[in-house]
């Protein structure tokens, strides 16, 4: 064991602790980390059932300096739950209450460890929705996406995760408990703690309850696709339908070799070109925003389009919203590596999409390509033969080229899933080394021993130690 | 003089020093602090042209202790820009350029001492707008409205400042220029340093530079108001607008007696009861949504309602945009005191109307209120009869009162014009012992000398001294 988690026994906590193999193991990993094989299991695994385990859990831990990693679904992509220099496993998915809907208020309070598709659901008996939810609401908590700062394909026109979350209760690393932000919509009163925590991957705080903003439902919804002759025309119409205000709800776009994949895994009959997947929410006028929307479609000639209401929105949707199973299970002799994804202005959003086509080509790599085009997002993976001994290289290769262009042009490393472990060696060259050092500063300021989720987000350091633990 | 400032004659700057008493004064208050002679003299004035400029006073000041207090517009209310502990007045009035404008991104950069309405109409030369821009827009900058993390009318439907705000470039207290966020409009990389400066009232860092999201203008925008036998239905009308999804653009609520001040100023002819004003942005389907609104008026017995385009908009919303003035000029032997507001969940809102409305009465004061009503906010002000020996103390009385509950109802102190000075007292009220710490334990982290505008947002300590300043 690295670190001697005999404390944990004699807390008084209303939930559990584990010192089992297959507890310990089971955390080891989030799923890009389990395929890669750079898990690391914990010493022990606590399951919280209330804020005072969580804070007496922090605490005891702090004392002691030993390293606490929050895990929930474990569905993130870079790492980010992985206790990389292990210590407790905190697993939140025992903290699952709506514990308050204010329909009136448009408001909803939950604990971390609900899941999206519960938040969805409980949501939609008011009438409600919450509109930021990812592609991924049945696999992932509302703590995980609340700590990744999270997005979807709503985004586009309803903004992200950090848009929707109104306060926050928050455990710091040495179990003070805080409350941020308010039931307020608005709000200049003090630091904006919420917005620090949000997207802090659990290296800040432990989130023990989140107060969500919800939306109304809107009164017409309607879902199409549009196929174009080339991946540049599809890329190019994408760009226009934002830079013209189109008012869309979703703009998904799918390569060629992702629409492929999506077609043999559903066997739909889709034609395989480059597809944009388009929502339209409105209480009136629906149909004067699609004639609108296909003006923009006809400049780049679109071969074929198609919307439809609900009764055919979700098989025309079909092919995005399987698409990570579809490449997941695409062919058995090659395993996807180094997902990922980066956002760019949207003026550059066909240039990105070519540059990780090229790069691909460039390595013999295939490479589906798909995301919240609107946004400007691009998510990737690379299909490897693992018998092929270079594969593996050429894979990271290509992901460093598309991560490295993307914050050459003005955008980001990663839109929405962390930097985790996987895009440690970016922030710099995002941030700056003046950035990395102020963001630094903030994490020593909340949590001065490095307790919380270490080695996760800063650069790693050349002797491979705690990179956050400060001198002692 | 407070501090030996003669150090910033030895620095070369592009911009100017001054230590001429005109200068002095001319930096000592803000709006309000002016009126309740609350103002303190600098020792120095700076006008920074550069961010070279702003990094070498900051840092030669913090070497020294010296406090530094940006400075802009000076039309705050809450003492956001009083040198409280003197030293060094930075007015960043002269970096006022817009850099860039990249439509094809809704993007545009600017310089912190842009006024709101210059980047109104820059925007506008691309047909795009900057949805969050307050009502203050003639009479403020870009800067202080990001450091307050203002808000406008439009917020009901567009969100904040924040919300439009993708990147700064910010000088921290010793002098160390960073950048944050990105051009992307989706970012989850690293800690979100954009939403720490924004609102923090320039004591965290100087904002040099803003990256601006802009949005496109709508093809159809109608404006109109309505009018309300008395202020429990307008506030039940609002409520129920929110509550019903009705997309509303804006919607501000002014009482009877705002109503009838801005009768008198303007001398239209408006009828004297509460009265809502509204606004409606769409592509398409606009008249069905004003329908729709219709529908919750007659809900509410609406006694009037009219609604124009371009032609006549403008008349009807004059009483709105013009009721600032008309507070300030109802009465010549009146003054208004205690300006603020507060915003509550939007349930509360005809509870925290009727409020105000009752305590003004308690204590026999004439209380006008207005404000963002979609947002569940509401502004106010006293006006007092200065030879009226007690009335000060129950201008006192009241506000503290609003505020008070407005927290109790899980609301919030301030919607938009930050803690300033005026509003310090409520801080520990609203965010717990707990969450004040963790606020000072971020600005220790980013200005551990208590260099950047010393004495704002935190409670005043009992002995009256630098309120963060460390042990030493």
């Amino acid at each position: 064991m690295g670190h001697d988690c005999s404390f944990l026994s004699a807390l008084e906590l209303d939930g559990e602790v584990s010192f089992e193999a297959a507890a310990r193991e089971s955390h080891a990993a989030d799923w890009v980390a389990a395929e890669a094989g750079l898990g690391v299991t914990p010493d022990a695994v606590v399951w919280p059932a209330s804020t005072a385990d969580v804070s007496a859990v922090l605490s005891a831990a702090d004392e002691r300096g030993v390293p606490v990693t929050p895990y929930a679904a474990g569905t993130s992509i870079e790492g980010n739950a992985v206790p990389l220099f292990e210590g407790v496993s905190m697993d939140m998915t025992r903290m699952d209450e709506v514990l308050e809907v204010r329909p009136a208020d448009l408001q909803m309070d939950v604990e971390p460890g609900v899941m999206g598709d519960v938040v969805e659901e409980t949501a939609a008996d008011h009438g409600l929705f919450f509109p930021p939810m990812p592609s991924s609401s049945n696999l992932s908590t509302i703590g995980g996406m609340i700590v990744n700062d999270a997005a979807g394909q709503r985004t586009v026109r309803y903004g992200e995760v950090a848009d929707w979350v109104l306060g926050l209760e928050v455990v710091l690393a040495d179990g003070t408990v805080v409350e941020t932000g308010s039931r307020a919509v608005k709000t200049s009163s003090g630091y904006n703690l919420t917005d620090v925590v949000v997207g802090s991957e659990g290296t800040l705080g432990v989130v023990t309850r989140a107060t969500l903003e919800l939306a109304g439902r809107p009164e017409q919804i309607r879902g199409g696709r549009a196929v174009f002759a080339s991946m540049d025309d599809a890329a190019e119409a994408v760009a226009d339908v934002v830079r013209s205000g189109v008012d869309v709800a979703k703009l998904e776009l799918v390569d060629p070799l992702a629409a492929e994949m999506a077609d043999d895994h559903l066997d739909t009959g889709l034609p395989d070109g480059a597809t944009i997947f388009v929502e339209f929410h409105a209480n009136h006028g629906v149909d004067e925003e699609i004639a609108f929307f296909e003006t923009v479609l006809d400049a780049h000639d679109a071969e074929t389009f198609e919307i439809a209401g609900d009764d055919r929105m979700e098989e025309i949707w079909r092919a995005r919203d399987e698409l990570a199973f579809a490449v997941q299970g695409y062919d058995p002799d090659l395993e996807p590596r180094h997902p990922g994804d980066v956002t760019v202005p949207i003026s550059r959003y066909p240039d990105i999409v070519r540059h990780a086509k090229d790069l691909a080509d460039e390595h013999d790599l295939l490479l589906p390509c798909f995301g919240h085009a609107g946004d400007g997002n691009v998510h990737y993976a690379a299909l490897i033969d693992p018998d092929d001994p270079d594969a593996e290289a050429r894979a990271e290769a290509v992901y460093d080229g598309i991560v490295e262009r993307a914050i050459e042009w003005g955008g980001t490393a990663t839109g929405e899933h962390g930097i985790g472990m996987g895009k440690r060696r970016f922030l710099e060259l995002e941030h700056g080394a003046d950035g990395v050092e102020a963001m630094r500063a903030l994490k020593l300021a909340l949590d001065p021993n490095d307790t919380l989720n270490p080695g996760k987000i800063f650069p790693e350091t050349a002797d491979g130690g705690r990179v956050d633990r400060p001198e002692r």
